[in-house]
């Protein structure tokens, strides 16, 4: 029972792994730059987004990933950004984004003209990191008042990724944490990852992160 | 197929709720008041917990959750508090309790001159308010820092919930978000919540919550 459970459970992931694999290749022969952002709820991935906007404008697109509501593709469309909204379930809910429903989206929409697309994943730092969603990148947000122990407790989100921004810099004057030792700990879990500081407030780091999308940042 | 697959979900949810009644009704017998926490990550459940130690000291007891490290335990420990520790794996991990992990930590502890159990849930805004782990109280902690809207897009949290303690509210004059709209969010998808401001810093709130801890609030 246990083991069939266990069976059915792989053949999900290798199903969501066959339909990565085709929309990242999709993806990169239209010169389209993929970028799955993840993150706990809060930290600040629809802000990141709508400062994106203004500098790539109508050349980026969104899939946003909800439980309910369309509250963070509104704001996005506000922000003059082509978006597709993906809700989860009216009660609880999926906890994380598949492959299969980013298929279903990008059969929906136009990406003519695109060069960006990013899915803006649920806000959960634990499921997310289980499935590929095809992107060419995961970027893992992770704000300054979370603490410093999070990419040792919730590990997977920064293995997983290539990227992690830490965010809300700003706020560091106002609390208890250590910006190096946050660095040092992402480091630990994922020796690879490249880290940058970021503070949608300020500005700063917003040259840095551009700079890793206009290069098309790939590991 | 998929009807298959709904009905094991329902069998194991049921067993789940059974264990959970157990518990609850074993709890209350014992005179324990119990209460389960839950959160996104780094909402302040852990620092709540030991600002709670310092008035309740031996008189509580912490079973804490993670997916990986014991740091919280080791936290709550270094207050005096007695603590059992539930990983719930080391390769990404379940992403909530159920009740009959529960179960099994309690046959393991002596609760004797215990007044208050406490459930630190997995930090995941999504995925612990699915499954009831039998406490008296679920608490769920909305740091400020999570913005406005967290509410209306992770609801079942809130609406499974029958206390809210809204976090870190010393960091208000530095954020841009309104508390009056944040409690409005809560009571919109909940309106029987009871809502608590809270600073750990300031001491904002403890009163507050340590009444409650003390009347044994249940709905």
């Amino acid at each position: 029972m246990k083991l069939k459970e266990i069976k059915v459970m792989q053949n999900i992931l290798n199903v969501n792994d066959q339909i990565a694999e085709t929309i990242r290749t999709d993806m990169k022969s239209k010169g389209i730059f993929y970028i799955n952002l993840m993150s706990s709820p809060g930290s600040g991935k629809t802000k990141l987004l709508e400062m994106t906007a203004e500098r790539l404008g109508k050349n980026m697109f969104v899939i946003e990933g909800d439980i309910q509501t369309t509250l963070d593709a509104e704001r996005l469309a506000k922000a003059g950004v082509g978006v597709y909204q993906i809700n989860t379930g009216p009660f609880g809910g999926d906890c994380h984004l598949e492959a299969s429903w980013i298929l279903s989206a990008l059969k929906e929409v136009s990406l003519d003209n695109i060069s960006y697309l990013f899915v803006e994943n649920i806000g959960n730092l634990v499921c997310p990191a289980e499935f590929d969603v095809g992107s060419h990148l995961n970027a893992v947000v992770l704000s300054v008042t979370e603490g410093e122990d999070k990419p040792l407790k919730y590990p997977l989100a920064f293995r997983n990724s290539q990227l992690c921004v830490i965010s809300k810099t700003d706020l560091l004057p106002y609390l208890d944490v250590n910006i190096d030792r946050i660095k040092t700990n992402i480091l630990k879990v994922n020796p690879q990852i490249k880290v940058i500081n970021l503070s949608a407030e300020t500005g700063v780091g917003m040259q840095e992160w551009f700079e890793i999308l206009i290069n098309k940042f790939e590991v």
